[in-house]
């Protein structure tokens, strides 16, 4: 079998009312995407008979491979199941493997007191003409369909256990099943740049590319992505695409923030292990998000020794010696504050570099002076302090990501150039 | 016109190979909600044309409203505009209010020198079958198409232009149009109870609900979310509805963590200004993201101090006066530490209450007796400190998040158990 067309259907009314944020399709097409895989269309359906019907119906059409998250919890509002059995005509059997596993799952990893809920061994019927693929992490199981040549495979929408699904049985067996092409991706940042005239000066190049290579503009916290996606052979698209990207390089070279699909806190990382050196923060208006940002990355400790959030001035004074002058007559939104900042917090913590920030996120406390998202970002080691002033439009929410996203990427510069 | 019948197309190779997250739809789903209308499909689709097209056939064979986001940007990729224009049998024309728009924005906003880019200027052609609702906040004008008697609006994919124009336009125009029905949700969140023993323990009080009220479950962060939603005419679906939650309340009151849909950093903040008091945190290996939670609520400063993350033992020391002897003793990951940690902020910020972390969140960094995902957490005052050892079985990233929440939520069991 060749030529895959994937639909990812994912179920459930709390995506459709909003109140839960779909995160579990951008990874499928992320690991999909991996091995060469394009999702083609992905749809989601409420708890609703008809509505899921209609969606397998809808995308069985378009599609041969559909794979299906959400809708398998021991819960009455959890009506996939059955319905699955039904569209694929067979009726609910006791899957003796199943019901073991969820048994030992109970008993050994959760610790519950036997016997099971008639609600846990529920989730051991199966439809008889579905083949069971092991949920190794959970106690609903996977189910693979085959119908007219298509392959439809049900996971649970629990991010962990799906992700497990993915990688234990989903991505092997489309790898088994189908000649995959090689899809390439190469992304570069930009900052300090508006995309219209990023556009303008590439235009050139981006009509030079073949038909197999796209380019993409992806604008996000004020800075402009590009990626070049190419498909075909893996040896000659990744060659061709190896050429293009070092001449979008070339041609952005004054404005490239970094040239890989990495956020800051890697590329920080990467730099202080480099120089084997350690860095701390000091934040006042980002709250703790540039060292959240930073401690998401595994293994940072090493380089990473921690943080002030200094909310209110008496910290900003206390922890971080913050002049109580430089504060009465500046105010802490101010070049001198985040200065004073940056060298209170490499003291407290003894590191060899840090960021300082300060500002208005809002929707309070602006003033016609310092008007609501006005910050003051400050980076630097024992000799040397770069300031920034910035000023974002959005709600707090956003300001607080750009905050954190430019004063990394200004932290990841003076690394980068003072060491 | 009456009955409506919601589908959201979004349109992106971006969102398709995973490299964004769409936080979009929910926004969209839910403030439909608010106005008595429910999604009923959403579908993504590729920067593809015939993608694009087939999605329109689709959701209108479907739906009476089809809300399109993304693809209207000024670069190449984009190629929603000129597609909908044929779509709907238009030529594309100057309109030169967008166009005196996008002049004063790029002039008076952006402060770039005229003149326009050629592909600043393209924004303003619009296809002369549509009619232009405003894009008050960017550049890529929102348009309204109406064919065979449904309802098509295409907006910018970038969030906040997208929040203006659902906020300024769509909202509106749907309520003017249709005779919208009344939904309503209560949801509360129970902690320390599986699903399905939930389920088991309810299962009466769910079949005794009216069939115009629907119970989901939302398994999340080791708690589980229920909530009821109805729909019908609004003075009656409220008095069932709030009935109904009353007896749910009721019988869940003892693993009853919070009887709104609100996050416990919104429950955290109301109930210190209640009492009039103040918080610090001392995180180690959050790395501030509790910090983050809190101040993510505007207003925050009200109460939230500051937050000393010590990721390195040596700030846990110097910072927070952890003494040497104990972390040499028991180790950073122990009840005694986060019991320091919390009496050594409560001093340094000086707040009333203060909560401390201390775990390992993996992948690394794990021994026998103290696996990947082992976590302390204290809460307290100066009167007394509570704490929990607590073991979580996931990846870096979750473990992070779980740690947060059940610190939050053992943060506002105390605050509102010792005021």
């Amino acid at each position: 079998m060749d030529g895959i067309k994937v639909s990812v259907i994912t179920i459930g009314d709390e995506l459709l009312i909003g109140q839960v944020i779909d995160t579990n399709s951008a990874w499928i097409a992320q690991e999909l995407n991996k091995i060469g895989v394009w999702v083609h269309r992905r749809l989601a359906v409420g708890d609703a008979r008809n509505e899921i019907w209609k969606a397998l119906d809808d995308e069985s059409a378009v599609s041969n491979v559909i794979l299906i998250t959400g809708g398998l919890g021991p819960t009455a509002d959890d009506i996939t199941k059955p319905l699955l059995c039904e569209y694929f005509g067979g009726k609910m059997i006791m899957d003796e493997a199943t019901l073991k596993h969820i048994t030992y799952l109970f008993t050994e990893v959760f610790k519950r007191p036997l016997p099971l809920l008639e609600s846990n061994r529920r989730q051991a019927l199966v439809p008889d003409v579905a083949t069971v693929l092991k949920n190794e992490v959970g106690t609903a199981p996977n189910m693979l369909f085959e119908k007219d040549g298509k392959i439809f495979i049900s996971m649970p929408g629990v991010p962990h256990e799906m992700k497990a699904a993915m990688n234990n049985h989903v991505l092997p067996l489309l790898q088994q099943r189908f000649q995959l092409p090689y899809i390439g991706h190469r992304t570069l940042l930009t900052a300090g740049i508006g995309e219209s005239f990023l556009a303008e000066r590439i235009k050139g190049f981006e009509s030079s590319l073949p038909s197999n290579i796209k380019l993409a503009y992806l604008p996000n916290y004020g800075m402009v992505r590009l990626r070049l996606t190419a498909q075909g052979g893996q040896a000659e698209t990744e060659k061709i695409l190896n050429e293009k990207f070092a001449i979008l390089k070339e041609e952005v070279k004054d404005v490239l923030a970094v040239d890989e699909d990495i956020p800051f806190e890697v590329l920080l990382g990467r730099l202080l292990r480099r120089h084997n050196k350690t860095v701390s923060t000091a934040e006042s208006c980002t709250g703790g998000y540039i060292a959240h940002l930073i401690t998401s990355i595994a293994g940072s400790s090493d380089y990473f020794k921690g943080s002030a959030v200094s909310y209110s001035n008496s910290i900003k004074e206390n922890v971080l010696q913050v002049n109580n002058e430089t504060l009465a007559s500046v105010g802490a939104v101010s070049e001198e504050t985040v200065k004073e900042m940056v060298s209170g917090v490499l003291k407290v913590m003894e590191t060899d570099y840090a960021v300082a920030v300060s500002g208005i996120m809002g929707p309070g406390g602006g003033s016609d002076d310092k008007p609501v998202g006005t910050v003051w970002i400050a980076v630097g080691n024992a000799q040397k302090i770069v300031t920034k002033r910035m000023h974002f439009r959005f709600d707090r929410k956003r300001n607080i990501e750009l905050t954190a996203v430019n004063a990394l990427y200004l932290l990841c510069r003076f690394v980068e150039t003072n060491s």
